[in-house]
Order: C-alpha cells, then structure tokens, then sequence
C-alpha cells in the first residue's frame, strides 16, 4: 500500500478509539517491535501521547535510548502476527524477519515503519518525568502516515488475555466535541 | 440492571480496549457528567488509571475539590445521551436530570453510579502531579461493578468530530499477555 502524509491535527482520530499499536524502536542487532494497548492522547496539536511500555519490555531500554519510536496501527488481517511480536522478546529475535513483516524507512526518526500496518505515527520522545513511576512516555507525532484506502480500518482492542474486540459499524452523532 | 461486584484484578480488562467512559463527579448543586475518551491504565492492581480532564471542563474543578469520581461505561444503546453529556456543561445544567440518566449511590466515594452504564468504577485521586501540565490525573480504583448479563458490550470508541466506531466482532488469541 502507498501511504499519503496525514495532517498532525487529524493524529487524534487514530489513537482515541484506543486501537493495539505496535510499537517501533532501533536497536544494536535489529528494530523492535512492541505490542501495547496502553496509551492515550494528551494533547491534540500538537499532537502528544502517553504511552506506557514496561520496564521488563526489551522495547524499554531501546526507547530511553534512542528517544524516537513509530506507533503503528495494525487490523485485525495481521492480528496473528500482534500477538506474534506480543509474546516474543525483540532480546532474542528479529520480529521482522520472524513474523514476516516490512520495514520501511521513516522520514523524521532513525526506527522504521510497519508497511503492513495502515498508519504510521513517527514520535520523539519529549518528557520522561513520568517514566520512573508509571513508565508513562510522553511521544510527540512529529510525522503522520495513512492508507488512503483504508477507510473503517478493523482495528483490534484488547480486552485482555488474547481477547480482542475487532472495530465494527460506524454511527455519527451531532457532537460538538473536536 | 443488578450490577455485581467485579475483581479489581479484571478492570484493565474493561477500559483497556479505549471506550467512551462518562465520568460522574459530585458538585454544590448537583453531580456532574463528563464524556471523555482519553485515559489509559497505568498498572493493574491496583488498577490505576490516567484520565486527562481538560481545565476547560466543569469536571476539571469538580474532581480537585472533591478528589473522588466514578468511571461510568456505557454502550451504543444510550449513545445520544453520551453525546448530549459532551455538548453541555453542568456548571448550568444538572445532566442526570435533563438527560434521563440515574443515578445510583456508589459504596465507596461520593459520586454516583449511572445506572444506565453497564460497568461503573468508583475511583479516588491518587497523583495530581501531572494535572498542571498535562490535565492528567492519577485514578485509583477502588470498586468495581459489571452488568453480569453484558457479556460482549458494544461500547463507543470516538474517532472525532462524533464519529464512532462500535465495538464489533470478538476474536481470541494464544497470547501470554494479561
């Protein structure tokens, strides 16, 4: 698929519905790639988000270390490979290479995009005042990607041990909320 | 609907998946509603969560006053109520009422229980140290309760401008994660 940037202002719409990410990072040997469902907006443009990844996650290290990560958002066509990278350590193998995914060059962070995945946040880290309690990181998106096609993306939400409610219909309401 | 005690072990399991929540507060005049799509869990027991309440929000001065809420969890069902609660302000208006809401006492805190939610969370304040910066606010929760007849509740997930994705189907994956 051929990804068009998109508008930092529209970065919101894509994370507030609370979809699993994978998230990016580079690493020594190879990028990893992390399962995470914890995550929400702080701000909308621009566009920050707090995001948890634990301290006994591989991704931990690589992202205190380098300060950059991508936020890829996933559906549920590559659901196997979520949790794939899920119950793997990037420590040990390359998930790209093992779980047959793509990695693309991004265009503003050194870790790389998903291609599979239907967007694409590149994010630097901007506050770490919250990492030692919560492992909370703060993430700028700097640079945003989507699939023009993918219109009602089937994202996947995890309700907890490997169940995952899948996006279903849409409805639209008069909200004056942005 | 008879809500049944729920283990706080399982609540990351509720609010994981990103739902619209309405957060109950209690006020001078009356309590107040407040829908709200930003929050994450930051740890699973206790289960804390990390809910930004805009200083723009009746809520925001609601919630430092009294230091106690309750995470209310509805679905598609009473959708139009949600997005009324979004639209209006309770500084003017006593929302239970005009929009044909119920509350219910909660056990533990002051705020009350929406009856017509089918999980409600009654929290307490636990960190305000990241209100000042980020609006975000440290939830404890400290009981739970769930419709025991809601097995796979469509909840609301917000995209933006009132667009909504309902929850749909439900897969089950082998996956090691909580």
């Amino acid at each position: 698929m051929t990804k068009k940037s998109l508008p930092l202002s529209r970065v919101y719409g894509l994370l507030e519905p609370g979809p699993v990410v994978l998230i990016t990072t580079t690493g020594k040997r190879w990028p990893d790639i992390m399962a995470q469902s914890w995550h929400t907006m702080l701000e909308f443009e621009p566009p920050l988000v707090g995001c948890v990844i634990s301290n006994r996650n591989h991704s931990f290290e690589l992202l205190k270390a380098s300060g950059e990560c991508v936020i890829n958002i996933p559906t549920v066509e590559i659901a196997p490979q979520v949790v794939a990278c899920g119950n793997a350590s990037g420590a040990k193998i390359n998930k790209f290479e093992r779980f047959g995914l793509t990695p693309q060059p991004a265009a503003r962070v050194g870790a790389p995009l998903i291609a599979e995945c239907f967007a694409n946040l590149e994010c630097r880290v901007v506050d770490t005042g919250m990492v030692s309690k919560y492992c909370l990181f703060v993430l700028e998106v700097i640079k945003a990607w989507t699939d023009p096609a993918a219109k009602n993306p089937r994202t996947i939400h995890h309700c907890g041990r490997g169940n995952f409610m899948v996006a279903g219909e849409r409805i639209k309401l008069k909200s004056k909320a942005k």
